[in-house]
């Protein structure tokens, strides 16, 4: 049997020693450090199989963190309304997402490496970069990283306070009555006066 | 030289084997489960020296904490003015002590046990339950829980995002824009309609 190259065949093997490297260089390295040509060298396959496997780097960055969410799709009816409503259509996808337990543990994971230099740029290219500065610019709001960054900063509260502290009445609120109470806050983010 | 009954004299030594004490009961029993006598015992001193020293239990928590700030003393001018304005004063007071670094660096450090059980109860019991619930009780709000594990929610966001991930524009903009951004949101949290 001969492996033309010194690479690897395609497989599960394969697709498995691709998703390593990408976490290994995405923990290291960061989103902007990391190359599919890296990725691919490290693990010993060829650039164009990492395209075939997972597309674009950022398809590999989101499988990389094993979320059970494509990010990307969640945020389609928050950007489909408009601008209008988005803080309340925001909060219901977040805390659909949050609420279940099958996505939630894999994302306390992400979120508990909030200390590490590594974790956090894993939190600022997946959430802020990937997730929320998108949904800025597809809104179109002005000045769409300082806003985002303020609806960040609820949301990373949000999650501290309810999941990881779990602090009452908080902790075992219904969503309609947290969307109730949070969904304002982020509407003035998005289109209020900020100065 | 005779130690009366076994007890130690005063003395710098008996003041940090008291402090020593009480950082263990704290992290591992939480504010409810310590008590001055169970300090003093496992500091090996009275009852009666712990409050010469340190006051009350709430007074011990402080002192344990090692912040250069005592809270309820910051916590004054805010409770001063009632509830109109009092978002505003309050997000001064919070970032006059976190844009400090003599300050910062040791909350950072309570901040850091957020994922630990024994952090947990610290924050709980330091941030929720001697700062941030006395202040709603003596502005006198409605719902002081529910408004304030609102509030705390959007402060601890805000040191996640600007002090320990440091993203910008948010790590290096003036503390009166950081106001200006985040004093509604506060002060909706204290007087608004929540439901």
């Amino acid at each position: 049997m001969s492996v033309p190259r010194g690479r690897r065949p395609g497989g599960p093997d394969t697709r498995a020693a691709i998703l390593s490297s990408a976490r290994a260089s995405f923990a290291a390295s960061g989103f902007g450090g990391t190359t599919i040509r890296g990725v691919a060298s490290s693990a010993g396959v060829d650039p164009a199989l990492v395209h075939h496997y997972f597309g674009s780097k950022d398809d590999l960055f989101l499988a990389a963190l094993e979320i059970p969410v494509d990010p990307r799709q969640a945020m389609l009816p928050v950007v489909a309304g408009g601008v209008e409503g988005a803080g309340e259509r925001l909060l219901r996808v977040f805390l659909d997402i949050w609420d279940a337990e099958s996505s939630r543990l894999p994302l306390l994971a992400i979120v508990r490496g909030v200390f590490e230099p590594s974790g956090q740029r894993l939190l600022r290219d997946g959430f802020l970069r990937m997730v929320l500065a998108p949904l800025g610019r597809e809104l179109g709001v002005d000045e769409p990283e300082r806003r985002m960054v303020l609806v960040a900063s609820q949301l990373v509260g949000l999650v501290m306070l309810r999941y990881v502290l779990a602090v009452e009445p908080l902790a075992s609120m219904p969503a309609d009555e947290v969307v109730a109470s949070y969904a304002p806050t982020l509407q003035r983010y998005l289109e209020g006066p900020l100065r």
